[in-house]
């Protein structure tokens, strides 16, 4: 055995001399990066363990973009846990990584030692010998200058001297001055550093929060043309769109979703509901995309041209709404890259083109690409160019169609080229796969994805399905948009509970999760589907142009219009991680919290790191990511998923979590009707009338005097 | 961008075609091995995840020491909880390691379209072409040879021509023999391997199966010896200790563990019950090691020399037990090293060595080692050699003292040098510290580790504490040994429950873990105290010496033989991962279930990967595993945890997962007593009087008729 054997482990790194494990966050130990919005403060944790009783000491290391080298946050130690903490903010777009150093703290492994020392009345000559040698020894690695001239004067004080009385020496010991100086310029000589870097991502706020509006701008006639039943309607151009951006903003959107807008294929075009063969004036799904007027960089001719999808851009940008473009990386037969690139595609031995299949069914309108072609290079990077070109155009948030079907390796890649260049982008993913591939993407790069929300409508599949998104290491990287329906998805629920139902998904969707969204067509209620059982609409827009009257009767605009208000004034709507349920007598009743304020979790594996309450609640975390709101209260929410049925029942306020007292009276304050309520305890009454409302939503108010609530009117 | 950085991903590796994920078993991501006895089979799983709709294939490639390549083990994907499982056998002590590789199956995936292709009625004519070119593409890559022609025969019929019917050419897609060859010879461009090899150490079984006795050999004098009490008893010898092993031997003991057996220092020598004097003729605590006759490699000559312990080896070998020695590495101030190398102690700034301390306490009868001085390399070679040397003296049972005092690189440094060369090598941590710093000594290479058995005596305290030991990831890397007691430890319980506390605790540490030991005294239930409160024994044995009459009124020898009498005979009680707890109505009753068949859960950070039952309970793993002891049957226990008072009341047996119907009779056979009851359904009466009995400890027999049962008289 050589001296290069004993440095090295059994597993052949180097000897550590300690052992720094289970840092959080992370996923999948650093694979992937964790996820946060801007402005957040990263909470760490990490346990450090080393032989004997010295006093250790760590501290984060950590880095944002453009950073030249590390900035470091000091880990503290909390008993209970025996584990370490740390937090850092993160004030800058893009990819953040953070590593840990720990080490001996030599000088408070001896002030210790010494204290008990002296307090059990031991001679310490030797003790205070020994701090003279420590300090002598980091005097004689600082650089010239008057730290270390401070610094062998101390050490000379220490070791004593015919003058110097015991006292002194040991007052010296203690000095606050010395202890600043040994802080600075000692250098551990067992530092131990954690043997790999750990990835954050940080997006912008619209990443976590926002509601989204979809529509196909073809159908976007002007309300007075829609009046008259019209077998061919007009196809809409983006002018006419733009004409309806004002109605989706004063409803409070924040996105609108746009069905693709390129050329759209001729070559085995599908019909109106979904039929293998088209009309001549049949419009075709935006989903075939290409034809001899471009591909994914162009503009359907019948839209309009790149500048009046420039000045719809503009419009929704000054209206105070984005738009999102569909990215849907497939092909009609007529799309130009068939003609320049046929390599992209898979070739058949028979010498054509490989159509869309999943056998026995065929997508003969649709040329899937062969990512994994000798010219990959080139593909991925028209791919990548498409994106560039419409970010050039003002658009930063990409719809991504069916992402499962593209390999995972073109999505990490592309999802970091682009925003290397553009952390502002956000990518969307429509991943309506198994639970792990839609959660492995989401690890890839995309900053949020679609849900099975839509197929989640009882009370416990809802409770279920968002403690595992909210409260599991799953929400270290994965972000829920909760669409209440698309094009492909009318959920049986809608069409059998009508408006009622409807009423209940929207309020369910615009509070479980911060990113919500309708397709158009929600807001009147449209619930006939193509036939029974299927969740397919009848007539659907895919294949045909659909104007409507957006103010027709039974819409539920008011709804909309205040949810997204309340929304945007209550920051507990905005949170991801604060959402909890809590028991409800009636099963048909959800009943839910968000919470102004809680612990700062830390996911390991697949369960919570020991929480250190006292740590969370005082940190400055916590405050930073709590109180900038307009309101700071909780929210308490009640929904009845039954739109069929009155439900009553009692539900149990987590008056404890909250920090209420078992008599102290509270006001909830219903934010959808206005009406308010004293509530004490922890069981309280609930009434839903599915025809009347299907939720409250109620601010929690504290420290009411009951006999000013008792005495005030209805408030609003 | 380059061709170069499209083959990299965001983080720098190289594009991979598949995801493979958490992969079990294993312990930080690889970082440690998982533990596994000689002869288990290993279940690994794994997730793997690609786009698309392509069939995947995938092995688990593994290896042993002295294997030159990689075996093969085919993963086999469970759709429920989709994932892919796959087990190999681990047929040689040492360190082993898997690797995982998937990839596309071209040929089942053609061969899965084509087949709904010719289910629906379509024509085929392209799908057959697809095939023949796959197959070409095979034989063309194939070696020269009989498989090599017999491929392009395939791709010639599959291609067709004017003579060959379509019949026959899709016959040729589904023959056999085309997809052995096709499997034996296709090399798939998307080959994507794991980027780490997974390492797991196997062990012999007394690593996790065995019953433990500790004592002290200088007081193994004979008994006739011991009638009349001598305040100057006389020293034993080797050869004393040698002819008291039949008598531990046929309590059933598997290994006899030796207090320290080498010299002791003389410097600050303790006196009886720790006094910091003592009379000449003291003997001194044994941990205090070295003086003028040698070190850590010497003998005590008190108790003989070399050959004696060589003999005293040999004849423990013979009763078919092993002894273990204590591996304390500290030393006396008379101690060899302290002259020859004292530099590898730690000198204090006054030029004196410094002695252990806790300040303000004082240890001045040992020094600890420098673990970090500058001849760090002579140090460890040191430590290690002194291993090498008992090694080579027949000892391959350590039990290690204080390993929470050393550094963790050490241990992981030494322990595998030690194994590569000795794989049978066990190492025993006595680690009384925090749990995170326990564990962690077990993940760096301590076969096994004493527990915080002592200090759970409740019912529910000893359930949650077993949970987390057998049913938490920690059962990957974390083996306890129950001792009862030690001669640092004497818990209360037994203070103030006497000899039924005893019978109890006997009864709960040879049944909730495979391993389990007594200091001696333990069978004498030993139990006065230093002082109130003290965990310390009156006139301890660590510094005096004990001879006791080991057959005194009192002992509880019947107990202790018919336990290991009974932990031989019954393998479930030789399983670590089969315990569970199961309902009692009376709290100090604690009720638990060792069962021979259980499903194989794959630890995936805090919490088990979804369980496939139905790929487990049919596997090779699991018969191999169960089904080799002599007998096969559940054992249930119910333990009156409260030594004082009479306990009765009902216990619920989980029949549904023993298979034993809701009506169905089943014998119950204390196999402690010999008694035999005849239970019905899942709640069952029991009463333990710990004056009589301090549990039962029932073997369970099915597929007993009641009629036989009511008509048997008392059985056994």
């Amino acid at each position: 055995m050589t001296r290069k054997d004993i440095d090295r482990c059994a597993n052949g790194r180097s000897v550590e001399h300690i052992i720094i494990e289970r840092v959080t966050p992370q996923v999948d130990g650093g694979r992937y990066p964790a996820k946060r919005i801007i402005g957040d403060m990263v909470s760490v944790g990490a346990d450090l363990i080393k032989d004997g009783h010295d006093v250790l000491a760590a501290r984060t290391l950590y880095k944002g973009p453009g950073y030249t080298d590390w900035c470091r946050a000091p880990l503290q130690f909390d008993f209970d846990s025996d584990r370490w903490y740390s937090e850092f903010c993160v004030d800058r777009l893009g990819k953040w990584s953070f590593t840990i150093e720990a080490w001996t703290d030599a000088t408070a492994t001896w002030r210790r030692g010494l204290e008990k020392n002296v307090a059990a009345g031991l001679d310490v000559g030797s003790d205070l010998l020994d701090g003279a040698r420590l300090v002598r020894g980091v005097a004689e690695d600082a650089p010239f200058g008057a730290a270390r001239e401070s610094l062998l004067r101390s050490a000379t004080l220490l070791e004593g001297g015919r003058d110097v009385s015991i006292e002194k020496r040991i007052q010296c010991a203690f000095d606050e001055e010395l202890l600043a100086l040994m802080e600075e310029h000692y250098r551990p000589p067992d530092l131990t550093r954690l043997g790999h870097e750990i990835p954050i991502i940080v997006d912008r706020k619209r990443a976590q929060f926002g509601a989204w509006y979809e529509l196909f701008p073809r159908s976007q006639v002007a309300p007075e043309e829609v009046a008259t039943p019209n077998a061919h309607p007009r196809h809409a151009t983006f002018d006419d769109a733009a004409a309806g951006l004002p109605r989706i903003a004063s409803l409070g959107f924040d996105v609108v979703y746009l069905a693709p807008i390129h050329p759209i294929g001729r070559t085995h075009r599908k019909g109106r509901n979904n039929s293998l063969t088209s009309d001549p004036d049949d419009v075709g799904s935006p989903w075939a995309i290409g034809n001899e007027n471009g591909g994914h960089t162009a503009i359907e001719p019948a839209l309009g041209s790149i500048a009046d999808f420039d000045r719809f851009v503009e419009t929704a940008r000054d209206l105070g709404m984005e738009v999102a473009l569909d990215y849907a990386l497939q092909c009609s037969p007529d799309h130009p890259w068939v003609k320049e690139h046929p390599d992209w595609f898979f070739i058949r031995a028979d010498g054509s083109i490989k159509y869309a299949e999943n056998p026995p069914k065929k997508y003969q309108d649709i040329y899937p690409l062969n990512f994994w072609c000798a010219d990959r290079e080139g593909l991925w990077q028209a791919c990548r160019d498409v994106l560039l070109f419409w970010v050039a155009h003002g658009v930063k948030t990409f719809r991504v169609d069916n992402p499962h079907t593209k390999p995972p390796a073109f999505w990490e890649w592309v999802i970091d080229d682009i925003r290397r260049a553009h952390p502002d982008v956000i990518f969307f993913a429509e991943a309506f796969t198994r639970p792990k591939r839609m959660k492995s993407l989401a690890k890839l790069g995309f900053t949020m994805s679609y849900t099975y929300f839509t197929w989640k409508n009882g009370a416990v599949e809802l409770r279920e399905y968002f403690e595992e998104l909210t409260r599991s290491p799953v929400v270290e990287y994965f972000r829920g948009n909760l669409f209440t329906n698309t094009p492909d998805i009318l959920n049986e629920y809608l069409v059998k509970g009508g408006r009622p139902a409807f009423r209940v998904r929207l309020l369910l969707a615009g509070t479980l999760l911060p990113s919500y969204g309708i397709y158009s067509g929600f807001e009147l209620c449209e619930n006939v589907p193509a036939g029974e059982g299927s969740e397919e609409y009848l007539d659907s827009e895919k294949y045909q142009i659909l104007p409507r009257d957006y103010c027709a009767p039974g819409n539920i605009n008011d709804d909309i219009e205040r949810l997204n208000a309340v929304r945007r004034e209550h920051r507990v709507l905005q949170r991801y991680d604060n959402l909890s349920f809590h028991t409800s007598e009636n099963p048909s009743i959800l009943f839910y919290r968000k919470a102004a304020r809680v612990p700062i979790v830390q996911w390991l594996g697949e369960a919570p790191a020991a929480i250190p309450l006292k740590i969370a609640t005082q940190s400055a975390a916590d405050a930073a990511r709590v109180g900038e709101g307009e309101s700071a209260g909780d929210i308490l929410v009640a929904v009845n998923t039954d739109p069929a049925n009155v439900q009553e029942g009692f539900v149990h306020v987590p008056i404890e979590d909250m920090g209420i007292g078992h008599h102290e009276p509270y006001l909830v304050h219903d934010l959808l009707t206005g009406a308010s309520h004293t509530w004490r305890g922890a069981r309280n009454y609930v009434r839903l009338d599915p025809a009347e409302q299907p939720g409250h939503l109620f601010l929690v108010e504290r420290g009411v005097r009951s006999s000013r609530v008792m005495q005030s009117p209805e408030n609003d």
